[in-house]
């Protein structure tokens, strides 16, 4: 397989120590940093709608083939990795649906983070509900 | 910032030639092969479940400032690349959310795909309905 390379968008910063593991129960707010270079493509992103953000668990140790089968911490049996929110993942991709609280210039105030201060971000999708159905 | 490096899990084949732009309006079938050596993650992804696809738009030219701001294909107006689902993003990272057909060896079969045949997959993830709300 070739490898992909990707430089991230920006940097996920937050005085919150206290991280939940998932965006579904996360109350932590946040400034997504975007590199001033991508800053005309925050256009259209408002205040209240929800955002999809794709990063890098940065603080992974590497995949081993252990971590192909994990016991989720909220869950009593182990599991494979692709039915699971692990960071421990082949590739150290993570996906949280976060609440818009402001955009000011290169800045996304965001609310429900579950990425820890200087998450590298690599990238921001529109979150349509209508499209997430059962 | 810091380049990241990425190994596809998989590649996704199709006989369709027709792909839909977008995973909800899509019928697509077709063949997630991944990687023998991570087969075991696998494990417990059912068939009738849906999963959260991420993969690389390896079609996709070099992203340039021109393509900040783009015209979607279903809208009348320009929006921000980050408010639209276009594969001509600075992260060229694409997300689906597909139903898994069956499960067979290292072969995850799914319909709603809206890749290419020969896509490369980066991770795959649970989708939980009832944490993507309004």
């Amino acid at each position: 397989m070739r490898p992909v390379t990707m430089t991230p968008i920006g940097i996920f910063h937050t005085d919150s120590k206290q991280i939940p593991r998932h965006w579904a129960i996360s109350d932590v707010k946040g400034d997504i940093v975007i590199d001033e270079k991508y800053k005309d493509g925050l256009k259209d992103i408002q205040t209240g709608q929800k955002i999809i953000v794709i990063f890098h668990f940065h603080q992974s140790p590497p995949f081993e083939s252990c971590h192909l089968i994990q016991k989720p911490w909220h869950r009593e049996k182990e599991m494979g990795v692709f039915s699971i929110c692990s960071p421990l993942r082949p590739n150290p991709i993570g996906l949280s649906v976060l609440k818009v609280l402001e955009v000011k210039g290169n800045v996304v105030s965001v609310v429900h983070a579950d990425m820890v201060d200087g998450t590298p971000v690599l990238d921001i999708k529109p979150y349509t509900p209508g499209d997430f159905k059962e």
